[in-house]
């Protein structure tokens, strides 16, 4: 039994990500793939400049694009992925889930709002009990819920590992990859022999995300973390995966041998795009490395490496799969997480 | 009145930096260069692969490299700057000191000995003192100063101007250019694409070596600053000019205004090779970047900008010239003070 | 006695570069800026976002920006420098041209027309002459000026100085760099980890280009140079300078020796833009590299080396500073010999 | 019924991408590892600093490494493949064969002797024919058989397609990765922003092993084939794919379609590591390029592109991996045809 699915902003560069990961999924097919109306109408082959290493996949190739429309939409899709920029997300979106359709988004546009699910599955899956209460609030048949952004993902499940300790703070600098930006979010110009030690806005949602993601969620709404989060976000010239060097001050004494242990007992699961092993800890210390490690679990492993100890906790690196892990493939799995929690 | 000199390690990467920077100085004219016995006795010109940018000053070319031995340095040469690895270093640079000569030495051995100065001349000139008990405990007629490690030269004015504040804590990531690894120290096959989050010794160095340049010398002993400072250490494919993100923890409340102003207030001195301003800080986000602003005061310079406050302080970016300002350049000035300090 | 001139496009990336070159130049002084009607009307300081290496000059920064139109431009303006999309060239360069304004044009628009000068003074100062008849067969009081693409004044130079060996064919390869495409040109995307084997259009101005320099002018017209040229253009990860692999085959032969000689002797002229030496040779076989040898003359140099003998001719290396000798410097260096030549 | 093979050099890079294709590999199994005698009694595991992209072997990683010794060599292994420095493998080489061991070398000696064949198995697999010759000359109960250089191998297949109109001559520049100069083999400071016009010995490598690839073999020696060949080889930022521009001047006028079509018609083979297609040739000018092109037919394969006419023939892209198919896949695909015709 598969659930036939939709993607929004189908022709953009997590769009075809989607399309990539859709391909041959045991839960989903591809039913109709949206775009702006100056695609709509054309054979999405035609429509998407492909970017992406795999070729794309023939059925979806010879779809038609729709535009981004409630009416557009055919009756046997129930779920469509979305990544959008957040104002277009914003407008485009609501109609959408009023419209009896649940979205999967990657689109940081009410990642924040109080009845509006942010989810990594393995972390906090608990917190789609929040659809309850925005079924109630909004009146949708549908529903909206959120993935964080690529560097809060990146981090988040190591700081899972250690909540066990207390995290009283955290203090994390992210080197994070071009693509990251979007396919022309960087140009040459910029990156070739440079560092760039500012990403608009993300930032603030490192500080706020990580919060809510490790929040508890008491069947109402969610307690937002107490820990303090600082973050210092850097652009480098990195094809994909952002590394992060993360500073978690805790309220209990650890050794890098229990930060590692516990890191490793985030459990995966036993959903199909879940990693196994969900966190992968390195003993060396210039481990995780960009190119080295961002394809571990087929990109949606994240890894960690270099704990030390420090006089009020740990300092480690983090990394993930930004456009994979950290956008496309988070929406995918939360996709997946709702069929198996029965929201569909 | 010029010094004549000597460059001691000539053929390396710093010691081209240093023929470079000595080339029509007003106060030193280079009279030996050194170097490993395999070239000794070979035309300077021959014997240093030239990697710099600007040409090999004739009369140096000309120069005859000697073997780095007391016995080989000619009776008019009074100050040599040093740049070699640390271990040897540690057997070349006592006999030359003991044998009279003043040795300014970009080398980290012994940065953290009690009776060796380590010193920014715009920040701590006066632990130049320290050379007097030097040349008690050691009877030396020369004498042996260091400058610090060029991850740390980059931080530490940015914090002297934030330490009427009150300094608690130093949170500090690094993005470090190849070219601090030496010519051959970072191969193309690790860094393209890519990012390394070790780099080893450098946490301990900057950890350390910052206490040492923070702390007050009261004539007999230098007291460490009590602040606490963690780094972490990564190397990213920009050629010349560390960039690191600094979080410090203050006593006082302070506005990032106040904080701009005060880093500006460091002071230049009034030496050839002391830029002025000393101190520049950007009001955009997203400067200084290496590529853009490492050539500050002729690479002299040190940079700051993205002034952010934090709950517990300051969150900022700065920037220096890693083998200008952050080795050979540091040993120069450092020279440029002990004439002016009368050490000679 | 200084010349009063206006830049055309004095936004963009080559417009900023007009107003580098041209501070404290000995025969020219910027009068006015222009560019399209969106900036019109502020002050250049803040429509032109200023990304070159040194400071924008403080008068320049204070100009109002005026629309690109004869009836703004004031009257003691002569001499026009202009860099803008060919298709934009092509409409407001005429009506300059007509309005009495001399243009020396950066843009591919009209570079080989039978009545437009295309110059590199160094190689076909004499070529100005066309001028008279552009001026009785446009009726223009003004007059149009071209200097060549960036890729084909790296190469011609060096073919000139081969010429008297007598040029048969050329075969020409290059490794261009990003800011060649402008400084959004290249995607960060596009080049890390990568190179592209195709500049649109590029290939053919090397090919028509070429032979317009090297022909002959008898007063009336220019007649093309009779060698067959042929082009394959990459766009590599350097940030400025143009690497090219050329074969020349010769009727006559000659030793590797002859031809770096034949380099060498090609004269530089005593105008302030043109460097001395003109062509450096290298006798390495690894030399010229754009980032170590793109500086030469102020980036004014043209570079050779690695000259090799093949059976038909010679096979070596050449390089130039795209965008200061293959843009900005060159129409400026050609306004230099409009000054001399007496044509304002 | 599979053949036991060893690796000699096992622990460089290309030693590794030898462990990395043989697994699982239906002809081969590794039954023997060697590398000289600093790592000699050591397991692979700890002896190799295992770099390549999938995790060592098991079986392989347990294994104790040998010296290079026809006396350490166990009694069942018939073939070795080699990857070594040319002036060690012509050390090393001839006595393994001497003592009966076919060597699938992919060391650069003795490539051009005339008794030892060169071959990439698509294009001149019966040049095997000439081991009957090396047998009776050298008395050899082994034998020694090449693959050509990665640059090399780049350009002949698509020259093999073009050859039935006729070649004359080719002019080749290559725009090299810097995995084929070896893990260490290119600083990050040489090839930031920069590229490298020359290889030393690289450009007669093509010029000499290409005209022996495509020569004819009569059954008892090869006649070179009559094209000159002039190549120009270039080293840029990237880190796997030879990217190469060539023009192949023909004997007869052939449109860009009889070009691809020439070149897609060179059969694949039915060997395991054989890709199919074994040309990929695109239609877009700015295809194939290193990143997006490099693992077609799991890196084995070879791509053109860009094909246009010229006055002379054409002129086109190649690209290939070149340590897949420059280096050891080749030596692997030239083990598996000694299988099938029966050699050993």
């Amino acid at each position: 039994m598969t659930t036939t699915v939709g993607i929004v902003g189908a022709t953009g560069a997590v769009g075809q990500r989607f399309v990539q990961l859709l391909e041959d999924h045991p839960f989903f097919e591809i039913g109709v793939v949206t775009a702006s109306p100056s695609s709509a109408g054309r054979p999405y082959r035609e429509a998407a400049k492909w970017r992406v290493d795999t070729p794309i996949p023939d059925h979806v190739g010879d779809l038609t694009v729709r535009a981004t429309d409630p009416a557009e939409i055919p009756d046997d899709v129930e779920l469509l992925f979305s990544s959008l920029p957040s104002s277009v997300a914003a407008e485009v979106e609501p109609p959408l889930c009023e419209a009896g359709y649940v979205v999967s988004s990657n689109s940081s546009n009410e990642r924040m709002a109080e009845d509006v699910p942010l989810v990594i599955p393995e972390i906090n899956g608990d917190h789609l009990g929040i659809l309850d209460v925005q079924r109630d609030e909004r009146g949708w048949d549908g529903a909206l819920i959120k993935n964080p952004n690529c560097s809060t993902i990146t981090m988040v499940p190591t700081l899972a590992g250690l909540d066990g300790f207390g995290i009283e703070s955290v203090h994390v600098a992210t080197l994070q990859a071009v693509s990251g930006a979007g396919y022309s979010g960087v140009t040459s110009m910029e990156i070739i022999d440079n560092a760039l030690p500012h990403i608009g806005g993300e930032e603030e949602k490192m500080e706020t995300e990580s919060r809510k993601l490790l929040g508890s969620f008491d069947g109402g709404e969610v307690a937002l973390h107490e820990m303090d989060v600082s973050a210092s976000c850097n652009r480098v010239a990195t094809l994909d995966g952002h590394l992060e060097n993360v500073w978690a001050d805790l309220a209990e004494d650890v050794t890098t041998a229990e930060a590692a242990e516990a890191m490793r007992a985030v459990p995966s699961l036993d959903l199909p795009s879940s990693p196994d092993p969900f966190i992968t800890v390195f003993d060396e210390p210039d481990r995780p490395q960009p190119r080295l490690d961002r394809t571990l679990g087929d990109g949606m492993g994240v890894a960690a490496g270099g704990i030390q100890e420090t006089p009020d906790g740990v300092l480690y690196n983090a990394l993930a799969h930004n456009t994979i892990r950290g956008a496309a493939g988070a929406s995918v799995l939360n996709g997946e997480l709702l069929i198996e929690q029965g929201w569909l």
